[in-house]
């Protein structure tokens, strides 16, 4: 492919309003405001109790880079950006705040995952990419742990590489995947940028190629140590298992006989008599691998039906959320300063009414019950405020106020940490087992009621009374406002 | 971040499986057996009538770029395997053919997109990558092309880059929606990168930050000609639309006041308002872009209703594919080189009979009825068989095959171009609005009845007397043979 500009930035994966914002922003001396955006979603996907957040390692890579390069200024140019902005733009770096969730950590509707503090201009032109990244990777990790709520102890698998929406999306995706709780991937790749242990043996051609199971088993384990075979080629129950089960017999300590594969046919019914094969050929260790199209529904569904299966290979439904393909996390405007230099609260306003947005520089707080470390919700302050000062705290549903409970004898632990200060990167990403280990961990302070994947409980989130009033003191604002310009026409539905 | 290794190759965007393959396949003497795969989906997304082909000009740069470097090597050396191995894997490079649908061609369940010969290992090795591109980019083209349909003379711009999964599957994505029909994207690496026409003005942010929307829209219009006013931020027909009016009133020729964007509420009703508005101060001419959550269906119900709409922002329906976000293409070896070095057949037998393989050296024509230029289908032959010397040919369906029709007066075109030949690549890949143009005028050769949204009749995909010949004797021969197995035990369901 013949580019006319060169491939090297990330710069401008961003919306195009966001770039003629910033032009005019900054012809209009705005650019430079400190303002505070909120990134946050509005409604948990699948139904489920909970998210996993994650992205914020990919999030710092695109910090550390943003910059407008020749490529991308050349490419605005002859789009008819004037040379006054590009200018500009050329020596333009990200320099402000970020404070973030740790990936792995629990994420609840209306609970900020990220929080910007910079320029106007800054914190707009980041915010497609940081939205791209947030969504899809935090929508796989808890995809992930939803699938791995219900598979338990046994060993999940990423396979689906081939289905995966373009290649970001397998190598990220299968990184959310196991700090979701996946054990492996099948994206060598991934293995290779992120150290994720790796799982596959053969597929379906190799038999055909061999046109038998027999020599294709030996012949593959001629170099390969740990075996599984893939035995649903021409029929599981007559020719894959019993050849299988020869070919482990013939070898005998020449390999590590794994197990077998089932890729089709009726599961639940093919497991089990696989498993009596297998047990009554005296490898009673042997697991069974199943890989078919495969989401926690099916598997709950297998595992109904008595299904033996060790491994679950899970490939379409994991790497693309295949019941919710996307998370709608949005980025909004709490705060900008005025021309005196002091920070003003802003709002937008909705007719859908939980797409109004709580103003104001706000803290995140995880209450925890210091008796029995069970959450009992998250606490969402304005800035100055500190629950962890208070000896007891009243926290009340911010749409039915009437539900209300107060809470004492707990910690307050403020989820965002600083992870950007002035443009440079103050913190260490974690390795990966450790993201696995938090996520894992983090599940534990949940009651099992915001756990189980069909009809969970809902989790508080409640705003502090001091954010609730800010909330409504800005609304009524609005409304006054709207109220003075109706006599200036316009028809009222 | 820290990688071990660099990120400098897609090589390893593979399954693990591929590569254990292929040492098994190099250990054992197998890997330069050539062989034939084809790469096709069962089933069409959306329950739509056609799918539209994308994703070969991604491919032609893996194939260029297909090679294992030095970091590709000592990963998989970490990760155990053997020098002799990697030393074969070192000089490897992609030396066969590939076979392909131009990318804005129709696609049908069943018909090869993509035919690979080549080396089995070499065959093999490139499986994933094309599984994952032409599954990805084909989904979003079809997509795209079905939400053209509904929309028709409007203009649609993809504006999902927020939702899509991760960076790539945003600018892959838009590039598809363009194959398929949408007129531009608001991502402007994809504008960057690939030409397409970029869109967008401002966001609700712009309206907070300066407080008002008069403010915001002048702001806007010092720097940029072209305008289009978002009005929903606090309420659209009593201050947002006015104001866009006002502003426009007031800045006269010293803009293009495109028009207005709404982006929330009950968009039948707010356009029509707004149209009325419009029209009542002049601006008859000013457009009215929509972006909430839209798809085909909603379009559908919004114009039924009579919404005034000039302009369809499409975000995460269309760039996640939502409503069934995974295409389900597989790769099948259909013939192997035997240790004689002659072709032979190969089947994948499977209890769901749709996923029984066609097996054999086949080509794909389109049968184009001479007469009014429509197609009568598709039609898979043995690759000696050549239509366009018979006079008439018989169609008919591969299950129900007593539903069948003879064909005369008919050209028949072969769909599969030669693109890569030993290795070489030899297409010139069209321009982006030729491969636009293309999907459009292949459109034509449709019947309606294969087009509609809803319930599209069944467009024939047949295979020739030959091919079915030959398919039914490849299965009676699995057959016989898991008969032989049967004495051996096992138990039959």
């Amino acid at each position: 492919m013949t580019h006319p500009y060169a491939d090297d930035s990330l710069t401008l994966h961003t919306d195009l309003y966001q770039i003629n914002m910033a032009e005019a922003y900054w012809a209009d001396g705005m650019h430079e405001r400190k303002a505070v955006f909120e990134l946050f979603f509005r409604k948990l996907p699948f139904g489920n109790g909970y998210a996993i957040f994650a992205g914020l390692e990919r999030i710092l890579e695109f910090i550390r880079e943003f910059h407008f390069t020749e490529s991308d200024l050349a490419y605005l140019k002859d789009q008819g950006y004037r040379d006054d902005f590009l200018d500009y733009l050329k020596d333009l770096r990200f320099t402000g705040n970020i404070y973030s969730m740790q990936e792995g950590e629990l994420a609840f509707p209306q609970v900020p995952l990220v929080r910007v503090e910079a320029s106007l201009i800054e914190a707009q032109l980041i915010e497609t990419a940081l939205l791209n990244i947030v969504n899809f990777q935090t929508l796989i990790a808890t995809k992930s742990s939803r699938i791995k709520q219900v598979v338990k102890d046994e060993i999940v698998m990423e396979f689906g590489s081939r289905r995966a929406h373009e290649m970001d999306a397998a190598i990220w995706g299968a990184r959310a995947a196991y700090i979701g709780g996946a054990e492996a991937t099948s994206n060598v790749r991934t293995g290779k940028l992120f150290g994720i242990p790796i799982s596959g043996t053969h597929a379906h051609s190799m038999v055909q190629a061999y046109k038998s199971e027999y020599e294709a088993f030996h012949a593959y384990a001629k170099r390969h140590r740990k075996c599984v075979f893939l035995v649903d080629t021409y029929d599981t129950l007559n020719i894959g298992v019993p050849t299988a089960i020869q070919v482990a017999k013939e070898l005998g300590d020449k390999i590590d006989f794994i197990g077998i594969r089932l890729d089709s046919g009726d599961i639940a019914f093919l497991s089990k008599e696989a498993r009596r094969l297998l047990d009554e050929a005296g490898f009673t260790e042997a697991k069974i691998v199943v890989s078919n199209d495969l989401d926690e529904y099916t598997i709950l569904n297998l595992k109904a039906q008595g299904a033996k299966v060790d491994m679950w290979g899970i490939g379409t439904k994991l790497i693309t959320a295949y019941d919710q393909p996307a998370l709608g996390a949005v980025y909004k405007l709490v705060s900008i300063e005025n021309e005196h230099g002091e920070m003003e609260d802003t709002i937008k306003i909705s007719s859908t009414t939980e797409k109004v947005t709580t103003p104001g520089e706000k803290r995140i707080y995880r209450i925890i019950d210091k008796e029995n470390g069970k959450a009992e919700g998250d606490y969402i302050t304005m800035k100055d405020e500190d629950p962890n000062a208070e000896e007891r705290i009243k926290m009340f549903h911010p749409v039915h106020t009437f539900v209300s409970k107060f809470v004492t004898n707990f910690e307050a632990i403020d989820l965002q940490h600083h992870v950007v200060k002035d443009g440079e990167i103050i913190y260490e990403n974690p390795t990966l087992p450790d993201m696995q280990a938090f996520a894992k961990q983090n599940l534990e302070v949940l009651w099992d009621e915001y756990k189980r994947s069909l009809n969970p409980e809902e989790y508080p989130v409640d705003l502090s009374q001091k954010c609730w009033d800010n909330k409504m003191r800005n609304i009524q604002e609005v409304k006054d406002m709207v109220d003075a310009h109706k006599s200036s026409g316009g028809r009222v539905k």
